[in-house]
């Protein structure tokens, strides 16, 4: 992908150096808005202008779109209000109200005015959807017409809506009075179907819809699901609000897995590439649950204390330790894994509960049994004595089948009272799984050595 | 998205009781295969039968494609051979070829031989590339026409094409010749142009393609930086091969988001849910990884070991070893969580790693420092000395940093030497840190309170 920009490169500098509009055009012309927004990413301040001067109209619009943020602000500076505000207008609904969001206020106070009323009502109500519902990623870019237009006026209006976008596969049908959802009709439809058919006779009757309000996340499945190209977005009263399209979903997806992913390596969430995010972003963004998790392990420590006197008396249980807190860990980050990505897909849900945990008590006593056998046989060709390999092997299925437990539970119950499961990170499960790890360590060399 | 099957299960149950086949065939008409495929999937083995029987034949075929594969293959034993032949025959190509490589090698051996010629030639083919390939995704069912056709033949054309399907969004033109991919129109353009017009006049020439060997990864970043709701599959002379469709895209990268999560779990990839997979499978994937990490974290205990003398002097130091191992782990886990996703989205490459140990290098300081100091204060409270304090202190600062460092260099080399950089799991990071850290630590302390 980098690719292209990268061999494409040296000629666009050679035909800057020269400074033949024509020229630049041309070399422009065929490449794709995303190509040449990494080019512009990659080009000096004056170069920027110039490459923006020889694009096209819907060939600059749609290179805006696809620059970061702090590029998209950037040129917004370098570049002549005017050509600013053409830009905005002919943005397409969604991105130009994601870029509005993410501008400084004041940059967005001194813009939006200059924008066309239809567009700024549009970017006001865009931007007051709450991140990460639906609202938030609709377009209100689309073609709906009333139940009678006839498929010749469908066809008709599609070469008149937006001509440069290929967003507009669908032709919704509304009803005239409130903007009721009543169906909705393909292009690949329209394009079969007798041109004098009203709309009524060739539409789908109740299409499956998103409302304005649902999770992001509960989209992306629903386009899993019906493998759509565009949902149509509703109010609570059934009323068509905007359309949420296929390219969209994808970024929900990434983005959402990026989150989970995160999470679960107990890193709160970065919102930009890992080289492009600040030092002590990140720094507060790990240090926070650095600290969490270590005012946690702390508790390791206390455990560790109330057994002061049986570490005195058999100094051989120490080398353990992490041997077998660490395998607690290891199977608690196995199963809160597997829980929370089955969680994230949809396909367990907290009423599975008790099926979950039978299977966990079970895993773990297989899973624990064979890792103890493993230990017991360490421990004896270390030397140690038959009781101290047992207390290692039994501790071993004990802290084996606990990490599995308590990884998998504790996903399902805090998806249950509201939290995201993935803060049940890898690390913060073993942290949970370490202390008690401890004490049944501790506990089961009591009774088989003190005795 | 269940609610639908829900609410409408109990209806479904009453007519099926009823026996009559015209008010089944209504009541399934308006659904979505995808829920009917749901429905089937929860009914009884007559009812099955029923439900398949009321279809009309286009939504039949597309409810098997939304089955489970182990529903696809009881369904196939539980209707009529021929009525199993009109399904594969009328499937779509990707379909067909992911079911018949799902299926037993006998159960293909009896069913391929049923199909027509050209199906069954495209099977073998579309089999024959391999898993996670471009090849293996895509799909022969598209418009091709040569550069002379004009924009009214093209619309002709895509009228006869699949008339059911939703696929078609694109006329690829070709060269008559040999079939190289010459341009591509969309149907959106197609239905503004004039009909007169030859597509060449009309065609985008140089069209975005993947390589039919290309990684399945790949090809979804290209989908996702591009937008394109399908993308022609050329060979290496540039022949076209086949389209990957936007709805293949989002299941790919679901199947690697997944993949991945789970290799960072420490677990190898379930390939199917979590409540789905057999225990014993489940089983084999988790302990195959818990034992490589038992056998790893094993040399804590010859660490320490190496380190008794120590221990025997100064027993207190035991009581920070959780605490201390466990920090550098978590490090660790953050640094291979923020590393490995970005090298997923292709954000970092291994011409990064300078800049990625510089940084975490800082990082190392900056987040080890404010841990050792929390632990120095920690360790005062305690009552231990202040050249122990400064032991643990020390010990943070050093473990932390070997953490990060460990945990953002391994993925980048394990990528470069062509391994997948998800399998440095966090685990694995932190089993690693572990025996470091331990070393670190009683080192550490030699040097201060042994002198």
């Amino acid at each position: 992908m980098k690719d292209i920009t990268t061999l494409i490169l040296p000629d666009i500098h050679e035909i800057l150096a020269d400074g033949k509009a024509e020229g630049l055009r041309e070399a422009l012309a065929d490449l794709h808005p995303a190509d040449v927004a990494d080019l512009v990413g990659s080009l000096e301040d004056p170069a920027k202008v110039q490459v923006f001067d020889a694009l096209g109209d819907f060939q600059r619009v749609a290179t805006f779109e696809h620059l970061e943020e702090d590029d998209q602000e950037h040129v917004i500076g370098l570049l002549g209000r005017g050509r600013v505000v053409a830009i905005l207008d002919a943005m397409s609904p969604d991105d130009r109200a994601d870029f509005v969001k993410a501008m400084p206020e004041r940059t967005a106070e001194t813009l939006l005015p200059l924008l066309a009323q239809a567009e700024r009502n549009d970017v006001r109500r865009l931007v007051s959807y709450p991140e990460g519902t639906a609202g938030s990623i609709m377009t209100t870019e689309y073609a709906a017409l009333p139940a009678d237009a006839t498929v010749a006026e469908a066809l008709e209006r599609l070469r008149q809506v937006a001509p440069e976008r290929e967003t507009i596969y669908y032709v919704y049908v509304v009803s005239s009075a409130d903007r009721r959802l009543l169906g909705v009709v393909t292009l690949t439809e329209l394009v079969r179907a007798r041109a004098t058919l009203r709309l009524e006779e060739v539409m789908h009757r109740n299409p499956i819809t998103v409302a304005v309000d649902a999770d992001q996340e509960a989209v992306a499945r629903t386009f899993e699901r019906y493998d759509f190209l565009a949902m149509p977005v509703v109010d609570v009263e059934g009323r068509l609000l905007g359309i949420i399209t296929h390219d969209d979903v994808l970024d929900v997806i990434e983005e959402e897995s990026t989150e989970d992913a995160h999470r679960m390596g107990a890193v709160e969430p970065l919102d930009v590439p890992y080289l492009r995010a600040g030092f002590w972003s990140i720094a507060y963004k790990r240090g926070l649950w650095l600290s969490v998790l270590f005012l946690g392990e702390m508790f390791t420590g206390t455990a560790m204390r109330h057994y002061e006197a049986t570490v005195g008396q058999v100094i051989g249980l120490v080398l353990f330790i992490p041997l077998i807190i660490s395998s607690g860990g290891n199977s608690g980050s196995q199963s809160a894994t597997l829980i929370t990505r089955s969680l994230a897909l949809g396909e367990v849900g907290f009423g599975d509960w008790a099926r979950v945990f039978r299977r966990e008590a079970a895993m773990g006593i297989v899973l624990g049994g064979f890792l103890g056998a493993i230990g017991y046989a360490r421990a004896l060709l270390w030397n140690t004595s038959f009781a101290m390999a047992t207390v290692v092997a039994l501790a071993l299925v004990g802290v084996v089948m606990w990490g599995g437990l308590v990884g998998s539970l504790l996903p399902l119950f805090f998806k249950r009272i509201g939290l995201d499961p993935a803060v049940t990170s890898t690390p913060f499960v073993a942290s949970l799984v370490d202390v008690v790890g401890i004490v049944i360590y501790f506990r089961i060399a009591q009774v088989l050595l003190l005795r």
